[in-house]
């Protein structure tokens, strides 16, 4: 079965004697590039800047680059198997597409177009409590796609139950609490752009959900939309919550909780203590800490002391297939992707995504194979030497 | 308190809303090159240069990112409180303004417009003996700001003294004395443009001074102004000092001084056994000795040395509010800002310093809270990594 | 005589004098850019692009740069002797040109030229199972030069025992199998480009043999030629081989056997094991696993473990005669060059292939001397620094 | 007196009030741009050049980044004092002129204009074998200037003692013996652009001496020119010589001889049992040996085993006053300077020269005075630190 994964390149290459070439690259950078070419700066920007000196952003990258795979010969890897199970659910890759909020900035069809992209794949889709489009027809959109819940933790508890309830019976299966982003970062180029998008015309009546369920919580007067947006950000933006506060999820979610952006051992050892069935090892793509650790370098350590009490995943940084093996055979369990797909949406809407998915795919599994392994399962860190 | 730092992030979004953006970027690159396209080149590299080969500038950026800040997630950090007591002294940010000398080349307004930021945001003026204005006038537009006095130390102890007066006369609270440039370093750029603001127009008739000050004490014939320059060098450039004659400060200021350009673990002893008060480590953002240790290299070492028995500044690098926390962590007890806010002052004025440090003081604030720490007395080693 | 390698260098001077330039440059960067200029994209990213994001090229270049030479003075070097001894046969030098496929994509002449150009300076040519031209004219090409046949290892024995059968009786004295290609990697530019050479015209009809031999084994009906390619190629692409099917070459074949893609020590054992002749230390030039160790840093390990077992040779990034030096210090019997010649070919046809190869030469002719060595046979890792 | 080498500075900066700048400037980088822009590309690329692909060089450079100096504050360094003993012979600096040959293809005045202005600053001028000009014209216009001969090691004896026996009458007082460029390596800009001066119309006729003194030995019938030159070339390059060959040198030199490209350690033990007086570290520039050891590398080891038992010199990769105080810190006595003053040359004869040294020697006194020394006597490698 995840031969079709490589099986992406004959088909490209076999479209290519009709005379047809992939609408964009499938290399990082020059996705990147495109994607700049195609969007306002704004949206761009807003998609590809990071926080601060973008320090953080460049680190991640850099990371990788460490590490290096050691190529095994002759072995029987002509069959490769991706799958990974992951809380009990069998995916047929060990990719996740991570929450993206406000994709309506980049395409008119923004999470619509994700979701119908990652349930074609057999992707679980993350979907952002900043989603531009409420979770309900994300959800019809995904089908019976894997999908989980992002959520950014308002500082009212109905609020947070209401936003639970509503996402279990859209039929999100597990929730991914981010930690990092209890307020916005300093981003350099949203700020010289002026450019936040929740106070902008473009999903700006469903910034943080489902515009009826906001109308009916908030009972909204007559006041125009920013000024009812500014009055909404502090019940995501501007407090940190704590690991107490944990319970409350605990006591209301059945299914797993993933915490995501812990970059260091004692909090993934808390992350334990408080009863979660998994964490995200991430720097939010460089997006929230300036002059951080690389996520990669976090996560030996991390994976070490935890990685058999709770699931380990990661992102930041994720863009070939090659950089996935290395996250794995550090700990992970599983990678999130973020930026490509986004581009991929930015250059050709669901099409778009389906590309990048599958180009990142079937460089995974060719890469795979041609390093000598036949799954994901069998990565550990003797696959790769440290430079 | 605090807040009001991060909160300028939200101010510059909000007026996003009505379509106004910065006037210049918040990115310490972008900004450089904002300079740079406004100024003229000599003054623009007078700033921006510095000495020889430029390879201690370099040393002073890529240090900061040898050092990784490990956020931690889910504490209660919701109020950061960023203030600082320096030599009894309650500041409202652990960030001082830099000495730089004849700013009226890049601005009209120089140091009174430095002067009128600096007292806005709380932050203490340095100013520099090389000001283009009198002491008196920059006093008078700092108000009831904090201000401390830079000396470049003359060879004339009656000069010296006089100085040391009418800054204590001015309200001018501590003493900063710069040990590194006893002489003019070696800076192609001037030399290539053969610039030394001291001896063009701008600022001619006050480089280090007030004109009445200097006019009483030099009784200038009707010579020429150049000539009259010329004989006033030799009284601050071209001849060291040496510990011993540290005592005729000691005696004759009755406040803090602290010696700026300390990079080394038996300069720093010495300085306590002089009974200073402080030292800023400094290699004066490297416009003195190329090819030296980057500051924040020597910074550990430093402060480890003698750390509880003066008050440890730090300076020669600072961009960012990671900058800032990574100067802090390991052994600062403050920071000064230089370049930077000499740009904003020549991109806007008044308003162009305060952009700037609105901007780093955002940064640092919502940096700080996002790695988890509640106030920058907590910062220590034990908050970074070094890769 | 191996002063005739580095008296290409007079050669050039003393046509300098006539007005006469080298047609193109002797530097591997200007090289590639002169190809560039030449070719169509499409070819020339065929041969000049690698897997994934590039980087397993990049770090082949690195490695490259962290091994320094220690040059030695006043030794008896005037003459040097490049000579080189493989499988018994003496060698002008110890360099060859390893098997790249489809050279017709990159000019007229393919394999014939680079035949000519390798027997002309007694250089072994190894020739691609996916050459543009059948091997039986390769040889006559070839003439009396040493030849070796690069094997990608069909799924049917009958065919392989064909091909091999074929390849000796053209005089083919060796056999080069490649492990690390037994699928195609995920390369974006090709993959941008939608161009696969086999499934284009050029070079369509003998992509893996001679037109006649495919003819009669596989009496393709009247279909069209991609339709036949396409029933061809999971024939060579798709599935691995395993250690044990080694025995079916080792037992039809008298000659040398070399396995061409270890990078592995315990892959190295294994060919020890499997009666292997000798390996090639090669990550394929960075076109096959991304984000792999470099070629040069498996090196050491291997030959320090097989290395008196079976003879070593390496590939993946040999530019200059400084390289080649750095390879054999470090373990290899001998080196093979790669997209370098092919460029040569590029850019002027057989000429051109003798351009590059005896710009190699002279350049490891006289390196070698200046660094204080008379032979090849000499060289060790104490000639060599590691920074 | 070591004052006056800082005091350039004031003297551009005084230039400056009057609207004058520095012809061209004295920054390493931009000074070789500026050469770039004025020369042709044959001789701008022979000087600029290096062996193969340029690694030696750029590691020349970086090896200097590795080493960093630590100022010390306070001391009392008003006066320095650069002067260095060699040979019993009290110098103003510790920087020589390396020798370059063939100057005439950069400037009409060529080692004449060199001479002069050595002579004027008191730096010892090396004069290559290759010079443009005879050495007694040169001597002539050194005047009572300190002058070394280097000496490119003919295979006659007889040349070989004439030579010396003219430098001698010449007043050359040390014999600088290159022993790295037997035989010129593969330099690809040279060889693209098929230029080789010695074989061209600049400088053809007296190559390696003067006209007067190869007509006498040579006696040349009426053949042309470049064939007299083709049979005297072998007279100096493609053969090596050897250690004991150094008795003729020797026995026929009576002042010190110091030989020129040592780079590793059992080589600079040699040199002391041969009885030599002094070696120059150095790697020729990085212009010869590809992909070798930087020089400052090689120093540490090499000043370290026989710096007490005879004069160690450094070149390669001197272009900063920083540069200089490492070398020396690294165990040098002194350094020799090439390139950059080849390109003051070229911008302007004579006066460019003088500008290319009066700029370094006023870095080197004004950095020597900020890092806190008095002396070049007292650097050692307390004062630097390794990153």
């Amino acid at each position: 079965m995840t031969q079709a994964f490589g099986g992406y390149q004959n088909e490209i290459y076999l479209q290519g004697m009709g005379g047809t070439r992939p609408a964009f690259s499938t290399d990082a950078t020059r996705l990147e590039e495109a994607a700049r070419g195609k969007l306002e700066p704004e949206p761009f920007w807003y998609v590809a800047g990071g926080a601060g000196s973008g320090a953080t952003m460049r680190a991640n990258r850099e990371a990788f680059d460490r590490w290096r795979l050691v190529p095994r010969m002759l072995r029987e890897v002509s069959e490769r198997d991706l799958s990974t199970t992951l809380f009990g659910t069998r995916l047929a890759s060990p990719v996740l597409l991570a929450p993206v909020g406000v994709q309506g900035i980049v395409h008119p069809d923004g999470e619509l177009a994700t979701a119908r992209a990652a349930a074609a794949l057999d992707v679980p889709m993350i979907l952002s409590t900043a989603s531009s489009t409420g979770m309900a027809e994300v959800a019809e959109a995904n089908g019976d796609g894997h999908r989980w819940y992002q959520l950014y933790w308002p500082h009212d508890d109905e609020v947070t139950l209401s936003l639970l309830d509503r996402a279990k019976r859209a039929g999100f299966t597990a929730l991914v609490v981010t930690l990092d982003t209890w307020t916005l970062a300093w981003r350099p180029h949203d700020l010289d752009n002026a450019y936040l998008p929740f106070l902008k015309g473009t999903g700006l009546a469903i910034p943080f959900g489902d515009p009826a369920f906001l109308a009916g919580l908030a009972k909204p007067p007559a006041e125009d939309l920013p000024a009812a947006i500014l009055r909404w950000l502090p019940m995501f933006n501007g407090r940190s919550h704590t690991w107490e506060q944990l319970s409350l999820l605990r006591e209301n979610w059945d299914g797993p909780i993933v915490l995501k952006g812990i970059q260091d051992v004692a909090d993934a050892r808390r992350a334990v203590d408080a009863g979660m069935d998994g964490i995200v090892v991430s720097n939010h793509g460089g997006r929230q800490v300036d002059g951080a650790i690389a996520a990669l370098d976090a996560l030996p350590a991390v994976a070490g002391a935890v990685g058999d009490q709770l699931t380990v995943l990661f992102d930041s940084g994720i863009r070939t297939g090659a950089d996935v093996i290395k996250a794995i055979a550090l700990g992970a369990k599983a990678v999130l992707l973020a930026r490509p797909y986004v581009y991929g949406l930015a250059l050709d809407g669901e099409a778009g995504v389906r590309h990048v998915l599958r180009s990142l795919l079937a460089d995974l599994d060719l890469t795979l194979g041609l390093a000598g392994h036949r799954s994901v399962a069998e990565l550990g860190a003797d696959c790769l030497q440290r430079i």
